[in-house]
């Protein structure tokens, strides 16, 4: 896999950052978690006055061999079907990006069906679906590379136009699967911890999931032959299309000192294999909401994350990432629009 | 004081509001809480399409006389400084007003300052701050309903202009320590576990404002001449000009069908109060953060109130309502635009 240069935002205009903060004309502390995002913007920025810019949404979409083993209430065909109806603007993510304000991007990294009548999904298709990671590595190092470099490739375009903060989504039916072993073998958390109900599996589902993925995992380690690059290896076994681009993106976004906000379980489980690549990632990355996916509290805690948002929502396509956006807004406005105790000739009461 | 007509919303379009709601092309309860705010506001409008339209948001100010006995970390010159403050824009109130669209409207209910020379603020001026209510009634009970008539006749007028959402702010150094009483004797709670810090008091200075609060108390019973009409008794005697006129607003949002976004502590206060004279005045209720204030969990309990936010936001002034509004406002889009499996033209998969 080619290498990324992220190194974690200077820290020497902390110090200033928190002065500006502190002396806006409120409460010390009084406006809480925007207090903190405004910090990790303006370091990310490397400035006193941060702005959010061309914000942008990258919907990745593919299909998963795994799919086949029964690991998901929903059938395949919905992968295409969503990523047609999102070209007409009626799915969760294209409301919220025209509320926000939102460049929407989607993207076939290897769905199922010939989306090529649908001009606005960006052709990047590595094939139709992964593989069946039951039985073999779901994709080839080739592809993986090649999934890296789409995603790379994207936010550059993204950072070229202009955009400075960037969301992803997926659409994949079964990507819970390659998220809860990512999470597993990434986090060395035993399997049944990291599984959940994707979209609706009931329990014997769970179990049943669990057991391909268990049957997965040793078939994985049986077959490796060396233990260098482990990490890659786990990304390529495992992985979708969609979601090595994802970490592609990801880590190019660090690298141009991009906002990245982070949706729900699959997205942090991108970011999770993205930081155990490149650690400094993190610093870039705001954590927009906490799932119910069973594991998901886990997942984010392995990162030291605390999402803004609980609202219950396990949609994917990154809705989360997007309803957070107005709050990532409203700190970076404090910044900007907010007297200070001196222009609002305030009494400094502390 | 004057009668409200509130009632609950009619019941009886719950299931075709569920039904509605079920159908879009997600995986069921996918959208978690938009899902339950889409239902509450479709009930309050009594309509499957609803909408929000021309939000205001009402900040009534106005001074304490309990200030006196330094229960606030804050001077009391520090509410004219901030009402003057926010007709400059430089406020919190004033960035998530702009940033959210709201219409913004600032009422002088009783500052101790003449603000006449600033005419975007509204002179409803009972007096120069309300009477100390460790020694006597804060307002007599003509001043009571003066505050809830202008509390009313604001959102009125609003409605009037073809707003359905409103949310309430406060400026009112003190004002947490009406608060915590009214939250104590209308939700039967021991005085201690209602009182925090406010904008800052160390544990000398929250045991002292406890001793203060619990003198006030024994104040108010040794003189009552009555049990009746006892909830406003004790709305009248601790009651802040501000915080009335917000109970007479939110009771006129009630009787007019429209949507109130409930900020924190203080606001919360003022619609227990609301609830305790008409407890229906709660369907109407969007509770939108959940601060840090001590007490402020177990005040929303009393009310079965769970927040959209907690961003440990404590700064008042109807910040935490306005950050929300973009929650509320996914879960309207949703209902109006996003598609369901026939129209999106997906496999229904539940």
């Amino acid at each position: 896999m080619r290498q990324f240069t992220i190194q974690a935002p200077n820290a020497a205009l902390k110090g200033a950052l928190q002065d500006k903060i502190d002396n806006l004309n409120k409460p010390k502390r009084s406006l809480g978690r925007l207090e903190d995002l405004a910090m990790q913007v303006g370091l990310i920025q490397q400035t006193l006055s941060p702005s959010l810019s061309h914000p942008c949404h990258i919907l990745f979409g593919a299909d998963h061999g795994i799919e086949r083993e029964h690991v998901s209430v929903s059938p395949r065909e919905v992968t295409w079907q969503q990523m047609i109806n999102f070209t007409r603007g009626g799915g969760g993510v294209n409301m919220f990006c025209r509320q926000h304000g939102f460049k929407f991007i989607e993207v076939d990294m290897g769905v199922d069906y010939d989306l090529s009548a649908y001009p606005t999904i960006l052709n990047h298709k590595i094939g139709n679906g992964t593989r069946n990671f039951l039985y073999e590595a779901a994709m080839t190092e080739e592809e993986m590379n090649r999934c890296i470099e789409v995603g790379a490739g994207l936010v550059k375009q993204c950072r070229a136009e202009g955009c400075n903060v960037i969301c992803f989504g997926e659409m994949g039916i079964a990507n819970t699967s390659p998220s809860s072993v990512w999470m597993s073998l990434f986090g060395h958390l035993e399997l049944h911890t990291c599984v959940g109900a994707g979209a609706g599996l009931n329990n014997n589902g769970i179990w049943h999931k669990v057991e391909v993925l268990q049957n997965s995992i040793d078939r994985f380690y049986s077959t490796m032959r060396s233990r260098s690059h482990l990490p890659e290896e786990i990304i390529r076994w495992f992985g979708g299309y969609e979601m090595v681009a994802t970490i592609g993106a990801m880590l190019q976004a660090a690298e141009l000192h991009m906002v990245i906000l982070v949706d729900g379980f699959i997205m942090s489980a991108c970011m999770l294999a993205a930081s155990v690549l490149y650690p400094d990632v993190l610093h870039y990355a705001i954590f927009t909401h906490s799932g119910d996916e069973m594991g998901h509290a886990k997942l984010l805690n392995l990162m030291k994350a605390d999402p803004i948002l609980k609202l219950g929502l396990r949609l994917g396509e990154g809705t989360g990432a997007l309803c957070a956006f107005p709050i990532i807004d409203s700190a970076v406005r404090m910044m900007n629009e907010m007297n200070n105790f001196e222009t609002g000739q305030i009494t400094k009461y502390f």
